[in-house]
């Protein structure tokens, strides 16, 4: 089951700059910077009311983020949907032939489980699905 | 001040395959339809949590949606933003040097009062700010 949206990720060219503008045009201000190694980026999370943006900084020029700015430029990357159980849901995705990029799920920030859904499958959108660790 | 997040607008070619997908592969369902004239869109919003995906359809060959869809395919189109003044946030970006789409707020979907930003001064993101009628 789907429970909320988490996040949007959102990839930007320089992490200072684009936390300077969210901070001057919105007054929104970040809660933690962290380095994701797996994906060559650096994310600094802005919670706005229970959703939070995620804005992504490639620190690797063969980030996925790196080649996305390339080919699309800086912009709205992917929207993370949270779910109450993420193996289930994905083994449920493939039965019914949508096509997954990862279809077992890996460790993201914060410790979350992760998986991402090919933008093929969902007309041209970037979903990642995330399950948080039990506190 | 902004609230939250209201809603994140997905562009899409067909929108009732793109509700059957969203039902289909998330359990995803949609509260209402609404044609939003002024933009010669056709508009299905999916709450989750208290946000919303709004499924936006172009109607007309010439809708803004129609030109997205052309130049970039498929995908999430934009971001709102719920603010509790958007007439002092535009007024005070303006100020700021942002390039605004509308400078004035005009009326949108729900009878919110919306403006866009221009995503030329937001890092390649397409900005709405809404504020909702008091009821």
């Amino acid at each position: 089951m789907i429970k909320k949206i988490d996040h949007i990720g959102i990839a930007v060219k320089n992490l200072d700059n684009a936390l300077k503008l969210y901070k001057d045009a919105f007054g929104l201000e970040f809660k933690s910077i962290e380095v994701v190694k797996d994906q060559k980026v650096r994310v600094a999370t802005i919670p706005i009311g229970d959703v939070k943006i995620e804005l992504i900084e490639p620190i690797e020029i063969d980030s996925p983020i790196t080649k996305f700015i390339e080919s699309r430029g800086e912009g709205i990357h992917h929207i993370a949907l949270e779910s109450d159980n993420i193996s289930n849901m994905l083994k449920s995705l493939k039965e019914k032939g949508y096509k997954l990029i990862d279809e077992e799920p890996r460790i993201g920030a914060n410790k979350a489980k992760i998986a991402f859904i090919h933008p093929k499958s969902m007309m041209g959108v970037l979903f990642e699905l995330c399950e948080h660790a039990k506190e």
